[in-house]
């Protein structure tokens, strides 16, 4: 399936809708259909290319069941690439909520619109007193 | 100082050399000097513009004495934009080694050459064993 998205914020609105919706085709449908895509997930290891549709295969295919609500927090556009800073805050039915995350979504824009094209995310501040680990530039 | 770098890599190397010999200056100059800079460091707020070199100045200015091993790990050029994946093993004297952690360093080239735009760390994976936190992508 091929979907031509207008704007990047289409591409990141069908992104999350998919895995709300647990949508297999229609999640592999927002990323570039490339060897660039690239997605770091929390403590996993850097995925590109067609394997970073099996990393997401655990959220359609009903092993894990997750609501993610989206906070926007920044953008920028650079010609034909487009940088989404959002937060997640990752629900799983019957396990205590987690701290938000952050996700850095970066999107292309090619001859059939715009689709993402890095997924990353990066844990959140710790919360107020947790000690960060040593070398860690320290919170100001 | 405004410096000029002919290549991304050479913006990548005046950034982790800066580190290494905390030149402040040095290492203000791999930044683009706009506000569309943006900063992710582990657990650190997310920030952008003129903050952002606030975030580096433990490091240079004496408070924390890292040495950071830089492994290059995928690189992708889009336009104006490229993007470098490494992965950094920091260490600080008298502390035990760290995990290494990913960054992805996002240059933008302008008039006056590359320079950084984006910096965003995100934890490698767990060590092996290690259980992942609830509604994480199980490792593959």
């Amino acid at each position: 399936m091929t979907q031509e998205f207008a704007t990047a914020q289409d591409a990141e609105d069908a992104f999350y809708d998919a895995i709300d919706e647990r949508d297999a085709e229609q999640l592999r449908a927002v990323w570039e259909d490339s060897d660039d895509i690239a997605c770091l997930l929390p403590m996993q290891p850097m995925l590109h290319g067609a394997t970073v549709h099996d990393a997401f295969r655990p959220l359609t295919d009903g092993e894990i069941r997750v609501e993610i609500q989206v906070r926007h927090i920044r953008w920028l556009e650079a010609g034909e690439i487009a940088f989404h800073w959002v937060e997640e805050l990752v629900k799983t039915p019957g396990n205590p909520p987690q701290p938000a995350i952050y996700a850095l979504n970066i999107y292309r824009r090619g001859e059939s619109g715009w689709h993402l094209l890095i997924h990353q995310n990066s844990p959140s501040p710790a919360p107020p007193g947790a000690t960060p680990p040593p070398g860690m530039v320290p919170s100001r």
